[in-house]
């Protein structure tokens, strides 16, 4: 059995690693921190856990953590980079769901998260862990970037036309919609039902943390600068991310549901649509899985890519255990077989 | 493996069968029936399902279906009844999600369901679904009535008070609230996002369907006639019932937490919260788990019992599951495992 | 003009009240206070407000609301009864739609609300500003207690049946749903959407400081003690409060209907709706009306009342305008003509 | 008093009419129509409507209606093309809040609406009733088309960058969000809350019936060919658009907000937000507002317009009324001053 530790395990990342490894047949929860709760038990705080997380939150301790196989992280910013280190050199596999390691470059991350790197040194051992573009590197590492939520619904809807540099990278579009728990579990006003039920909104539009993320991710694949505009939106639902994205086609755009189907065909969490659909949010809810599918409307040079995924699972926690999956050798979707919640 | 049949497979207890199934190990899916999409992959109508249920819908016959081992009727009332026969007379296993076998007096039936019952002895060999009650009946038989959502609520909240004659059974009143999917997969103004979403109101007081399958239950525990009033009510929400149940008691109420922790200590699917809680029906969409708690404000005469399930697993799809476990002697949370989705 | 000042102008009962008060043709609003806000204008905070109202947020001070005929409290509890002594005393009304004057008993009061009564002198002189019960005292005072959202909803539904002693007082119930603007416009993690959206719960079982304020209303209609189970919930809506109400008759229940009918023929805000109907809270969404509904399930002795409000407008701001045209000599609608949103 | 006419009273539109003319000072309802209501109050349909409508539905006739100063149809495309022009012969004023006259091209009109135009002479005949554009013709006119919900968050968007010949218009990108009430009050499966709530999709990528309309009213204002990419979307609430529109700078964007700004510097219903805002639904909800933000982001060449109304009121009812002030000369925000329902 794989010993996990969880930091930060009151966040919805953290309460939705939990949800997936209860069930996870080759791992035992072990340690489960949070600095605020210490001394609770997991189940009185999450009561959809009862009877299958029998741990009661502690002080997050290296000393305790370093008897875990993996440590995720699921904590705000900032944290991972100061424990990480020291438990790689225990031995201990480090994934991290913040956006400690995720930009390669120190500088800009500072500038995006407002403090500086307390670990520039570990930024370069990180592997960014997007499995449908990094896999070998996964598997090989102690020590995972896990994308964000936008990121990831981003990144695999335009992969394909990006690999075979059929889009105009210079005036790429992502209008992105997200659901309220990609803000996390912090009591602000900005998030109460009040404010976010039965409204809906843009926000951020001068510039979002996860611009960097995105835009590192579509050079590295396009082997060149991309400009991009993201435009994030709040969308009055709990779960879900819905990307659309949009390119113009720099030739004839022959063929591109064939690409996609092709490129994600090994792929068991990303999901090419047949022709015509429209994905829904829904259809993936409480799933590992990312649905997409390809327009180009009335045959435009403009190609429209709808891309979905739930962003607390493929957006977070079960991305992060995909990756966990990958490092330890065990079958990819060990513990993320799970039928999207419909209705 | 357990050769399943499901018939209606288009509604929304259908296809929770299906996400719930997909994934039982010890179970084939065989055939799904809907007269409406015969010859539609059932994954281009769900999505959700794609990578794991490849069945086509096709037109119910009983000799497509006698090839089963147990048949899921998910279907509107007065269907089940039309076919059930024929194929227990085959040997074949039913297990009936709509309310054709649920009352044990047919003229009730009629009066309630607005057609003659098509097969009246078959009544008498109906068990009626509820394990907690009937564990060993069900798994001696080859015909269920699975319980409505409502019934399964409040007769899991009230037992305990009622076996052990705590309450005046002449005055019980049910207040429960339903999500909208109770209301099926229909085409209907009433139920249409604009209709009920950001909106709360009772429904049916003069008399609901569910009430005298309520009472009939009650009155085989309680040993009495008693006097119930039910009353329904939409709220804007998909999944999820909430009962609160209001007693008088009759004597002295020393130890009712004890005696509900007690009366559920071994029941996997009955969880009675610490004292002071109140449940959320979050913690228990998509499980199939009831969780309840019992107060008694500011000491008085009055118990009040709050009662959650999800109206279409523990309500409708999950307890089916649960009865066909039963019957074929496999371990009765065998593909009922599943965290609730929280957020 | 009647200049108005208003205290707490953040919250939602204070942005309700400028909605309100901005198409209000005999007032003007001349003082908003906040004190984390001020300087800021008020349609910078409330977007909504943009072309009808032109104020800034000023710190609260006695001086400059002295300058108005009437002050609205829209404070947490504990402000009002530090101030409305100094501005009764400078000849301003007060119109408090905190709790500080609601109960008659200032040992209660400090029982429920944790603090010392600052000014138990004035609670005498407080009027409690239901209007369908204390109109005439109402427009003598100068100083309104503005009921609560939940004994709002609660007390309308009783009235009739209560005033005419028709069912038994020592065994009320009182199961009310609210949205969740209920709780405030404050950062709290229970009222996230995350936490409230797509679930439902009971809260307070054990005792909600709404309770001695209906108990203390309907006693003093009842005449005598009344004992009464009163168990709120939250909703996932924003606005709204559902009362479903719970009473055994005393004797014979002919005309109850007639009874409701005749009780409510001049009042413009309470509405009875046509025997058989349901309520639904959409139907008064935005307005300052009260529907309400009576039934008798299948002829019993139980007869359950339901009782609908918007929770922000006739359970507070609304009613809070609808006093103030009272004590001035307005028309008691003057700014409450407003057809509810639905959809 | 202007005699009025609604034409198809059960629908959203229908219904919103009613809201606003109910205490429109100017109008009296005189007629309400419905084929499949003929003989039921209005205000038992919709008991939101009590003490405000006292109209009883009627079959749609012509001789009835021509005894009105105003028809409105809020009606399916298709019905008011039938009976516009014996209104207009009687002398009767038409506000046609379908598409029937919303399209030039009556060959394009039967394309997108795949029927074929019963009254193609008065099309041309018809004027566009968006008043930001065209308010001196829709003075003049009898016969008004008003513009569809999509269309005028869109355009009011768009203008004053077409106007100033700033982008590129041939590749305009409108990303649009709209909720579930725009679909109408139709009993279907696409829009029951359980299947739109609680998820957000794309709908129609490959060709929505607003393109051609959008498409019309941009080119007019362009004076040329402009091509658009139009990607609707249903969000999980009920009433309000949200636009995010993208364009791409032909040149320097100087001064873009005060151009917007100086654009609508006399427009009551358009509201152009302070630099930096985000503009959301709900501050529109209920009211006749568009509020509109521009933002350059990273001061790249790509323009952000993000442009919300409600789409019942400045998308539909709302607008219709506006148009009938002008057309009779009253003031334009007359009946349609009403402050959003925040929160």
């Amino acid at each position: 059995m794989i010993r996990v530790g969880i930091v930060g395990g009151t966040g919805y990342t953290g309460v939705e690693l939990l949800r997936i490894l209860a069930l996870h047949s080759a791992v035992e929860v072990a340690v489960v921190t949070s600095r605020s709760d210490a001394g609770l038990r997991v189940d009185a705080l999450y009561p959809s856990l009862r009877g299958y997380i029998n741990a009661v939150f502690t002080v997050p301790e290296v000393e305790t953590l370093a008897e875990c196989d993996v440590v995720f992280f699921a904590t705000p910013n900032g944290t991972a980079m100061l424990m990480a280190g020291a438990l790689l050199a225990r031995g201990v596999k480090v994934v991290d769901l913040s956006a400690d390691f995720r930009l390669k470059d120190a500088a800009e991350w500072s500038k995006w998260y407002g403090m500086e790197h307390a670990c520039p040194d570990l930024i370069a051992e990180a592997v960014y862990g997007l499995p449908e573009l990094n896999r070998a590197a996964i598997q090989q590492s102690n020590l995972i970037a896990c994308p964000g939520c936008y990121p990831t619904a981003v990144q695999l809807g335009f992969l394909p036309l990006l690999e075979n540099k059929l889009i105009d990278v210079q005036h790429l579009i992502a209008d992105v919609k997200s659901g309220v728990s990609g803000a996390g579990r912090k009591a602000e006003l900005a998030t109460l039902m009040s404010e976010t039920g039965e409204s809906f909104k843009a926000y951020a539009v001068s510039g979002h943390r996860h611009l960097p993320e995105i835009r590192q991710g579509l050079e590295r694949v396009a082997g060149t600068a991309v400009g991009l505009t993201f435009v994030p939106h709040l969308t009055p639902m709990i779960r879900g991310i819905h990307a659309t994205l949009y390119g113009r086609a720099e030739g004839q755009l022959d063929a591109v549901q064939a690409l996609y189907e092709q490129r994600y065909a090994d792929e068991t969490f990303v999901d090419v649509l047949p022709q015509g659909s429209h994905p829904d949010t829904r259809n993936v809810r409480g799933s590992n899985n990312c649905q997409i599918s390809i327009h180009q409307p009335q045959g435009g040079d403009t190609v429209v890519v709808l891309s979905v995924i739930d962003n607390l699972v493929k957006g977070a926690a079960g991305q992060a255990v995909q990756n966990m999956n990958l490092m330890f050798g065990l079958q990819e979707d060990a513990g993320l077989k799970c039928v999207a919640l419909y209705p």
